[in-house]
């Protein structure tokens, strides 16, 4: 975790346990990590019962790590026994070395728990083009193996990097007449802008569900949650969400939508990574303010969420708001280079519940105190209404300040 | 012209007339200048001798100005008798009370000339939102034509908004035994990201050339050029490059690539081109490093071309890059995220003509001492081989500082 906690940061929250689900860290020394971290733990071990349901969406980039590669496998077989997650390395792009250091973290783990490789989860996130160190993590993951369970808040801790403060979130629903409960962590902060899935995020539940409808709810909750958010407009060669259903809660097995509580658990799923995808955007490198978009009146939702991205990723937007500055022009650019249909003689465009210009031109009258007022707040809402059909789509990102420099044109150093 | 003048400006180059092209600049006070600019001219009017031939391109933002939107029109007919430039305000996104301003320029200059109003071409570039105001254009125009001809500088100063130096360029060919001359001058700094067009452009030509062949050889230099810039990946609602051909050199009309000299001519216009983007670049919104990217092997032209402005627009690349960073594991991430095809095992990627990886992993015993000392010049080169095609591209670009963060957080207050 960095010294400067972004100002959007929320407590971590208080987060139950999870039947079937026991947490371990270590530290296996991946990187030197800066002076007030040199004691923190790099490595997670993440311990799953048997009969654990799990699925996963992973990043597009197509130069992506082995552990992607690997994860985009072993979610199609549904089952999962652990799951480690290095910290300080990503091991992207490090070609056949990098994927023999996963492939014995698997094995050394597969040996320990008597399962197979393929039910052994591997995420690794840092600095791309370094392969991860074997011989460390041999001794992490074997100090890992061997340690006191831990708390929600230290994994958070553990497989955080540039992230400012630890991001947990839990949910409940009753299933079946039954009380099911999920507890996720994520880390996330620069190179965010999901293409079908994101950063690194791991959702438990104690529910029964069967991994293929897992799969289902997990994509379904992906579209209109990770993938509507943006810090930055990179997308990360590492990035990986996994749900993990124990099935330790005593329900029914949840197979399809007819089944008793499905629909609530699909609520508290998409709930939960809702949750997640905007603690990310409230911890993106140098945000200063929590940015939601939303846009009606496209031809399609899929045409809303293009637009609405479009907007998030505007360097100059984001700059906008970094100043205060009730830029409506700029939100009408990144309109219009979007790529998709739009009538610049239609489109309004709102801050904060006020229109500052409507069907193409800007409001009569227009009074800016109530804007520039709602600006300066640390939440902004920005409302972009096409009027040419009845898709809609809400998207999350932050403001573009002097922070986002400082952090990234001092990174690797 | 701003106050801080970019690091990688070039001093204004010696630019010879254009016979059938005369020069005149005015006040019109479309906004408030900052102190130090308080007696600026900012309205530019060029007059073109009758037989003058036209050509564009324009932005493809579908948010465009009126200005915009009536150009793509008129440089269907082909002829021009002259140019009307407003800076400090784009008129775009004003709706009909914008339009009527434009008509109206083109009106008074048409009567001013008894040509037609197509004959008139207007551009206006500035703040987004606010109708160009009727009265100032009028008194503008009017004072403008009673003005004495200006030199080029003048005139590349009156264009520009937030713009640090004057950029201008000048070029020479020998056409069917005649010397034939172009000067241009250009304005643009932020929001640049140009679709197949960008910011304000302007090249006057003293060759005859048919306008129809005028507009594919501008058309086919603009793809390699103008096409091929990005400060901010914004694409402004404003972009136009406009090149007139006034015919005064005495060379038989080119009209085809088998015309004597066309080659020649199209050589000199796609250098001049070429020279401008780069300019825009050199005084990108808080530029310190003028950035060339090259990507060879890839599976097109197009597709090269993509993959390089997908590292170009990249903010973590932009701020390694501006940190003096040969962080190419985000050059990595940049080149995955494009949507091209690629091979993550097969990319090398090299900064300053030294190759950090090589097919999918980092070269053996890399230095990067010379690197290091490559990113500490101004000039930086950076080479992508995908390696699985012949499609090859550069594109230009230029860092993320502060001082981008500074000027765009603070610009319409």
């Amino acid at each position: 975790m960095s010294e400067a906690i972004s100002p959007l940061a929320s407590p971590f929250p208080a987060m139950p346990p999870i039947a079937g689900v026991s947490l371990r860290i270590a530290r296996a020394g991946y990187k030197d990590w800066a002076k007030s971290q040199q004691e923190r733990c790099d490595l997670t071990y993440i311990e799953l019962d048997k009969g654990t349901a799990v699925a996963g969406v992973f990043t597009r980039n197509v130069c992506c790590s082995s552990e992607v590669e690997l994860g985009r496998e072993q979610v199609k077989a549904g089952h999962a026994r652990a799951l480690v997650v290095n910290a300080g390395n990503s091991n992207a792009f490090t070609g056949y070395r990098g994927r023999e250091a996963v492939e014995q973290i698997m094995e050394q783990v597969a040996d320990h728990l008597e399962c197979t490789m393929a039910e052994v989860f591997v995420s690794s996130t840092g600095v791309i083009g370094v392969p991860l160190p074997k011989d460390k993590a041999r001794e992490g993951v074997a100090a890992a193996l061997e340690a006191e369970p831990c708390s929600w808040e230290d994994v958070a801790n553990t497989i955080g990097t540039t992230d400012t403060f630890a991001k947990g979130a839990t949910a409940q629903a009753m299933v079946g007449g039954k009380t099911i409960t999920l507890s996720a962590v994520i880390k996330g902060s620069g190179m965010i802008a999901p293409d079908m899935a994101t950063m690194l995020g791991y959702i438990f539940t104690d529910a029964a569900v069967e991994p293929a409808f897992l799969q289902e709810l997990l994509s379904t909750a992906n579209r209109s949650t990770f993938s509507c958010i943006t810090v930055d407009s990179d997308t990360s060669t590492s990035d990986t969400v996994l749900a993990f259903a124990t099935g330790k809660a005593g329900n029914a097995l949840i197979h399809c939508f007819d089944c008793p509580g499905a629909d609530a658990f699909a609520a508290a799923l998409n709930d939960i990574c809702r949750n997640l995808a905007q603690l990310v955007v409230k911890d993106g490198e140098g945000a200063q303010k929590f940015i939601e978009i939303t846009v009606t009146g496209a031809v399609s939702d899929e045409s809303a969420r293009k637009v609405g991205l479009s907007v998030a990723n505007s360097p100059l937007v984001k700059t906008a708001i970094a100043g205060e500055d009730a830029n409506w022009g700029r939100v009408v650019m990144a309109v219009g280079k979007a790529g998709e249909p739009a009538d610049r003689d239609k489109l309004s465009i709102g801050f904060g519940g006020t229109w500052a210009a409507r069907e193409g031109l800007p409001v009569a009258g227009y009074d800016e105190a109530p804007v520039a007022a709602h600006l300066k707040g640390q939440n902004v809402t920005i409302t972009i209404d096409l009027d040419i059909g009845t898709g809609r789509a809400t998207v999350w990102t932050c403001d573009l300040t002097h922070g986002y420099i400082s952090i990234n044109a001092d990174y690797r150093s």
